[in-house]
């Protein structure tokens, strides 16, 4: 079960900005794993940290960016993406002797390292280190956060080249801790892979829907269709962030899919068998070697 | 928790023909409900009917359909498609009487359905009364069957207009007793509504595996790519008997998703975020809606 890694020790506190579903469960996770220092939630209404504070996700809930990080050592920003960009020109003025380590959860990598270089000071950007812990749900709120939502998930850091080595293996501790999986990118390679096999299934999943329901209705639609769509039941808000930072990498990756769709929709339509089950087997091949490859928990699948 | 319905009292026996996982679990299903009469499984080689009663699926294994025809009222069929025009043409000459009461699990109807009216005799044609549960999983064989895999899930009959009243009201009672909701349709709205809401949703995953794959690898895809693709680890052969017997529907569907997906693809590329953020939010909307209204049981989703 691990516990807290050693690189967590020597740190007085964590302050987790934005405390919904993956904020939360960062939370619960590092309280789980007995991290003893503090853990402050932080939020533009002191509503949704309330909540946290109330189901044990955080110990404490504020308003006050300034107060929460003056009693930390790191900081989380778990919000969605439109606002990392003034989240992090607020902890640039905040924090001049550039004293804090800073990490994000967000979903796309390029955008965001790009702006901690340009807004942070030269040693405070040296301290940002980039991560995309891949857990999250369709649900949102901290109601639904897990101690254990992160466990056994990839999580990928794109620290830059000039990174504090201090910062960086604080952050591979905080990840640790919360028993992810660590893999190491570029933020292009990051968004790249992400365009493929997180964005582009969620615009899958979000079309089909919509073609299903209003070509026939729902009526009958069952449990593949259920698993299908599962991520299109999440947060649309959320989501437009994420297509909109990402967006170069997400048109090519659609257009990708969409050739190899009509190569798929030909082989039916000529009645291609032989071919049509080569297709098939090698989709349940490759599929199978990754889950027998990367998921070591037993979940719904 | 229902039992068995009292039109399946009369019945002395029930014969499934292909005893793999939803032929399995219905076997499982009767015995749990109760009933009292025997359950024959019927396979092509004696392996899987015999795994099948070695799990308590059905009470008895054979190979000769004949024998195992003449010790009960009602026939399942559930192989893959490929399997079923044979079979009725040997039910055909086995039941010269059409004493039988004949339904299916297929996955597509208007072949089927028609190839009944062809093969049986016409009283045997009106004791046929098509049928698809629709349940099941990406695993296959009895070792996976599940007493409950078709309780709350929709079952829809695909009647002759002629069809026999009491072989109609038996049919029901069998899918009744297995808990399933009844919907019946004709087999041509049938075929055009699975095509939407299963057999898109099949292609879509089946090809999503092979473009992320391709273009990326899965290295770091997590619990979203795993949701969105379950379906494409079902069995191949199964599937292109699927897509080969509702070749026109199928296509359709995937014709009308290549627009809605291209149109999603434009909006990315504009940046129009409104827009985008109206698509995500009525797919949220359309799938929240389905599931309050269609999905009593708690389940993995």
């Amino acid at each position: 079960m691990g516990g807290v890694d050693s690189q967590l020790l020597g740190l007085r506190g964590v302050a987790i900005v934005g405390t919904g579903l993956l904020g939360g469960s960062i939370g619960l996770g590092l309280r789980a794993a007995g991290y003893a220092g503090r853990v402050i939630g932080v939020g533009r209404r002191i509503e949704t940290p309330r909540r946290a504070a109330e189901l044990g996700c955080v110990d404490e809930a504020t308003t006050d960016l300034a107060a929460a990080v003056a009693a930390c050592d790191l900081v989380i920003l778990a919000t969605p993406l439109r606002h990392f960009e003034s989240l992090l020109a607020s902890l640039a003025s905040i924090d001049a002797a550039a004293r804090l380590i800073i990490t994000d959860v967000g979903s796309t990598k390029d955008r965001v390292c790009a702006d901690a270089q340009r807004i942070l000071s030269p040693a405070g950007a040296r301290r940002f280190i980039g991560a995309h812990p891949m857990a999250g749900s369709e649900q949102h709120g901290p109601e639904h956060a897990r101690a254990d939502l992160c466990a056994g998930r990839p999580c990928v850091l794109t620290p830059a080249g000039d990174a504090d080595p201090a910062a960086l293996a604080a952050v591979e501790g905080l990840w640790r801790t919360l028993r992810m999986r660590l893999v190491r990118m570029t933020p292009a390679e990051h968004d790249r892979a992400v365009a493929h096999i997180s964005h582009l299934p969620h615009a899958l999943a979000a079309t089909l829907v919509g073609t299903a329901q209003r070509q026939v209705g729902l009526d009958i639609a069952s449990s593949g269709f259920a698993s299908t769509t599962r991520v299109a039941s999440g947060d649309p808000e959320v989501w437009v962030d994420i297509f909109r930072s990402n967006r170069e990498q997400v048109v090519h990756a659609i257009d990708e899919y969409l050739a190899d769709l009509t190569r798929f929709r030909d082989l039916v339509a000529g009645d291609a068998a032989p071919a049509l089950g080569e297709f098939l087997r090698q989709s349940q091949a490759g599929r199978d070697r990754w889950l027998q490859s990367h998921r070591p928990h037993a979940e719904p699948h």
